[in-house]
């Protein structure tokens, strides 16, 4: 491929196999990367911050092919991820007669795909949709593999569906604009896959980890790109988490109870991530699966990329209570995902109170 | 197969297929039916009319398996069709801590199997559920085929999904406490299958109306065995209806509309289809498609099972823009199912203005 599209993957699904286009600066080229975008009907579905940067550049690539499009601004937070915000996307499409030719364009970060999927998922039982994701974590993450939702004042992404996007288009300048914070979240991902898929990806994160985080262009569209393709490889293999995708939840049963605990916003789903991992891999060291050298090691890289490694104040009965909501859970276990070394991984159920004990030791 | 059990069919989609089983009086005996729901939790959804002739069958059969359950009762009525009682259901379901290996059983007819089959589509991103069609039109239609869905106040069924059941369970016992009304409503459907897809059928419907209409179980268990047939035949070529599934909406374009216009419930779903197909056929004939003969024996078959075939007082411009806002409409078409002859159909799209002057001489 020719800049400024610098990495296309294609993420396979029988008959619903689509593209992932990794590139700089082509947002308003859109209608040439998704060219069944064409004389359709577009709901674009951002917030007011991404708009004001992107919105624009989209909405000029489908003037090029003559789509009509409405843009729906949700407010911003992870707050907005509810089942009143799916009905009123639905209200502003129904009241503009838009029907099931019509494609949605999410153009933001994970709460934005995650939502904007979901819409797409049961908008008159299932419309086209394309994610634009402009974070890093969910370019390296929630815009690949189909898992939609919203939350639940009981749980996080309880209300769901799995259903794929026709593409993916992840432009890396948008990075441009990113805090450092959000970065940083999103780098907890990348640094994911190499703990529980790739022991190279993970050396080559610890060589580079300074590059990265100075956003060399190089460096970081190879970082997604190899996020992409082990998130891929993994969801081809079990689209609907019945085995093995289970793995990519690496540092994430601990995660989602420190998000949901300490309130959405105040630890960034990242950060809760990137501490969550450390647990998963103290509880791996506990079993003899991962050396005392490995958790140093996963430690390092995640505080070389600002993330925290150390817990949140958060009373063990809560934590466990959170945890015992999962949707990994079965059978009164709670499922955690450990390493069996750098690279390779496995799920291991528990019960609550072998977890309160660990995490009172920890 | 022994009685209880008449039929069991197979509804084949690779790696989801079904058993569709017919019987009489067997609701006691779920559990053997549907062995895979020993020792899981249950979510039985259901109304507090159907609840009480009928759960405690369920429950029994339950209870043989040590399958714990929990029972939610909506209230009765089309309205409650709604993305509120999604939530309402999903909170319950969470404040028990059910996981993903649950199973939603949905004991009731098409509001309850379309609104139960919902949660089960979203809920954690998607668990297993039955139908247990109580009402005719549910048992011959909406419990087979994986259509699932709410309504929203701007149109029918348009939020949903496509996602079909582990099993559907028809227990034609539960017909003896049907209402005439609701009764009739459900053999609308079954004509239909005869009109768009098989002309013996229609003529066996033609000689042994009587017969079903008084219930008499070797007519009824057929009529419902060859209904079940000839929609999963449809179903099985065309799960997502991008295609020939459409056929199945025969009467529906204007049969929606007039239950929207008329105030759901005022006219139930089954009559309006039923003065939906008089008005396809007759659009049929004016393409010279269907004979005037056809057109009245469809009329006559219906009458005969005391359908209705006058029209609705609805304004022709209030009963178009209710058109407009059909799911299978594209490109400011609508399209209706017509007949070439009584057992074939096609699908064909009109201009808004076509069909008010059409209604304007019908």
């Amino acid at each position: 491929m020719k800049p400024p599209f610098i990495h296309e993957l294609v993420l396979g699904l029988s008959g619903r196999s689509y593209p992932i286009t990794i590139g700089y600066n082509f947002l308003g080229s859109l209608n040439e990367v998704c060219p069944f975008i064409a004389g359709r009907n577009a709901v674009i579905i951002s917030n007011s911050t991404v708009s004001d940067l992107y919105l624009s550049l989209v909405t000029s690539s489908l003037d090029k092919t003559n789509s009509n499009y409405i843009v729906i601004n949700l407010p911003e937070g992870e707050q907005e991820k509810k089942l009143s915000n799916v009905e009123l996307i639905v209200s502003k499409m129904l009241e503009k007669n838009l029907d099931r030719s019509t494609v949605i364009i999410a153009l933001g970060g994970g709460v934005i795909g995650d939502i904007a999927g979901f819409v797409a998922s049961v908008y008159q039982r299932g419309i086209d949709f394309i994610q634009v994701p402009t974070t890093l974590l969910s370019q390296v993450d929630s815009s690949v593999g189909g898992k939609t939702g919203v939350n639940h004042f009981l749980g996080k992404n309880m209300i769901g569906s799995f259903y794929q996007p026709k593409a993916v288009v992840i432009d890396i300048k948008t990075l441009d604009t990113l805090n450092e914070r959000e970065f940083s979240a999103g780098a907890a991902e990348i640094i994911k896959y190499g703990c529980i898929r790739d022991i190279r990806f993970f050396e080559w994160l610890e060589q580079n980890s300074m590059s990265i985080m100075s956003k060399s262009l190089e460096h970081l569209a190879y970082a997604i790109r190899r996020s992409c393709e082990i998130k891929s490889s993994i969801v081809e293999q079990d689209e609907r988490e019945s085995g093995i995708r289970a793995i990519l939840n690496f540092g994430h049963t601990f995660g989602h109870a420190i998000e949901s605990g300490c309130g959405y916003g105040n630890w960034l789903h990242g950060e809760a991530v990137s501490f969550g991992m450390v647990l998963a891999s103290l509880l791996s060291q506990k079993l003899d699966l991962l050396k005392e050298d490995d958790v140093v090691r996963i430690k390092n890289l995640l505080e070389s990329m600002d993330l925290p490694i150390e817990s949140p104040k958060l009373d063990i009965s809560t934590f466990v209570n959170l945890m015992k909501k999962d949707k990994k859970n079965k059978n009164n276990r709670i499922n955690y995902i450990l390493l069996d070394g750098i690279g390779n991984s496995l799920v291991k159920g528990f019960v609550p109170e072998e977890i309160s004990e660990f995490l009172t030791y920890v």
